[in-house]
């Protein structure tokens, strides 16, 4: 029943990823993929939580729960098929949702590649990384308000583009990311625990960038306009069980104590950005300089709490090589070196009626791809 | 029944600020503040919207009911005082909680005379004010996951206060602020409509502020840590029909089209901040450069919608006086210049144990004060 990528099976019971899905004419609830249908939760495994329109209720319930319900499903798809088959909708009759309600959404720059490319690109003469990189995972906080799900369309944004001037975004750009969705809550004033109690699992995510509008309303508060219009987010949330784990690169210096990783949280996944269906880079996940436990454990260093539904997301994918970078203004150099395209056509940042589709795969699963066409 | 201050009836039918109340035992519900009572909504006006904990689902339905509901409460307060009397509960055997579910919180910069202080303080030797401050209200988007009402306890955060030292803020700082609460939706893609269309009230609220965590965090995304650990609000939301309403102060050069007032939302409204009681500065809001109309215009000119619940507040309210500056590290010039308290000792920044009080008037209304203890 999964479906064969390569010779792999990619929907199978090693991946399992949740989301929210309607019939026509039905609410949204629960589902897990399974091949090319979903399984309805709420019918198969006969528990309530899973009838409401959003994964919130069943991920606050925490993580000796999330995997008894693995072990339940796998079970199930494995060896009760006669009694579960009732309950697999074909996708193509489902409409699929924003799988969780976003509590607090924060965008993080773990990249080194990234950072030091983006330091090239607008501080030419000066050192790429800025003193602070190297010590902490920096980040900022995003809008929950417009996370949305694959699919939606984008609406180019409008604003101020420089002294005087507003009017349509001209310098559009993507970041490919991994959004990490935490599960349970944490209190405040204290740091959080461990980083796999609370966070349930990971998402492909495209953080939108209006780069020209960021360029001048970002000094000194960092970005808002320029990011705040759209963040796409795949419609299956993939548990972290299910994700192949290595350890994340050395770092130098060695980090302070609160952000010492403490397991291997590094996670060997690589991404596809593809343009109107073109492959244009594959950025290594592998390659993030700060793992997303380090972020976690930075995020609340401050005593700030979480709450069910908070998403953390990587900050730009890249890589060493150009053929890596999760970003249009780095793969044109910002705009300066347009890509080719096999049609003839050419890309410095997106045009109307461009679509941006990510994909990704990790160890033998495929993740859910998060879409988007510009309007 | 309202209470009298220096001749001036305070909590009368002038003001009628909303908050979520509880008694002993029971579920929190919405309650209207009159004189030192509080008016249990549900009970009095038969509207089960004012039994949820929450003033969103009361707020999201529009202008025409909130402005129904005033009227009507006026009248019920004015001429059927009998029948009113009965859900009439004194203050002292409430709790009250936080006001509302707050969606997006965003932060603005708006006092002139605090971002050139800042700018004074930290790049001595170059021109105050950054070349984007004067063309747009620069913001940026905070944690709402953190704003608690009135008298919680704010736990003193940890840091990284420079490379490699990590350990409790020795810079922990104040901004007085006005909030502003959202209370209907808009549509992504477009901007929102009129500012009073949206607008439900107006909060005090206090964003505590790790300095030395933000100055070595926050180049180049922005605050983080140093303000993610605590947000504190008033618990009452005065309705914007209860504010006396002047002219903002003239802007040059002449804001953007979309930028542009379209009536006068400049609100004459005095802050007043103490440290364990004793009044430390009075900043002037009126002196306020860009008006809460521009904030919400500049906040959803790129297509980002509005939820119910967002908050928006206004940045540092600083006056150009330096006995109204609206934060410690303008009134000590970043600790170079401790204030004097009246029993002879002296505070750069805040010390555990310090209270901190915020307070306002507005004409002839008190707003509800912001109160928190470091721990």
């Amino acid at each position: 029943m999964p479906i064969e990528q390569g010779g792999r099976v990619s929907w199978g019971v090693d991946h399992l990823p949740y989301g929210v899905f309607s019939r026509p004419g039905q609410a949204p609830r629960v589902g897990v993929r399974y091949g090319d249908r979903v399984l309805d939760l709420a019918a198969a495994l006969h528990d309530e939580v899973f009838a409401a329109p959003s994964l919130n209720p069943f991920m606050v319930r925490g993580r000796a729960a999330w995997q008894a319900t693995r072990a339940l499903l796998r079970e199930k798809l494995t060896n009760d098929m006669a009694v579960t088959e009732a309950h697999l909708v074909p996708l193509e009759q489902v409409r699929l949702h924003l799988p969780f309600e976003v509590a607090d959404y924060v965008d993080f720059y773990c990249s080194l590649d990234h950072a030091s490319n983006i330091g090239r690109i607008f501080r030419p003469d000066a050192e790429p990384l800025l003193p602070n990189w190297r010590h902490l995972p920096v980040g900022y906080h995003g809008r929950s308000g417009t996370v949305v799900v694959s699919g939606t369309p984008i609406t180019r944004p409008h604003g101020q583009l420089k002294a005087g001037v507003f009017g349509p975004c001209v310098k559009l750009d993507i970041e490919a990311e991994l959004g990490f969705v935490v599960g349970t809550p944490s209190e405040m004033g204290a740091p959080a625990g461990a980083f796999e109690d609370h966070v349930f699992g990971v998402t492909l995510l495209n953080d939108w960038s209006a780069r020209d509008i960021q360029a001048w309303e970002y000094v000194p508060l960092g970005p808002f306009l320029g990011k705040s219009f759209a963040t796409s987010i795949s419609p299956w949330i993939t548990p972290l069980d299910a994700l192949p784990r290595i350890p994340g690169p050395p770092q130098d210096p060695e980090p302070l104590d609160h952000l010492r990783r403490r397991a291997d949280w590094g996670l060997d996944i690589v991404v596809e950005v593809a343009i109107n269906g073109e492959v244009v880079s594959r950025p290594p996940y592998a390659s993030m300089y700060w793992t997303p436990d380090q972020m976690l454990a930075h995020m609340t260093s401050n005593g700030a709490s979480l709450r069910v539904g908070d998403l953390f997301a990587s900050g730009t994918i890249s890589g060493p090589r150009r053929e890596e970078r999760g970003s249009l203004i780095e793969l044109t150099w910002n705009g300066n070196d347009p890509i080719k395209l096999a049609d003839g056509q050419t890309r410095t940042f997106l045009e109307d009626g461009d679509t941006v589709t990510l994909r990704a795969t990790a160890g033998s699963i495929t993740l859910g791809e998060v879409s988007g066409t510009i309007r």
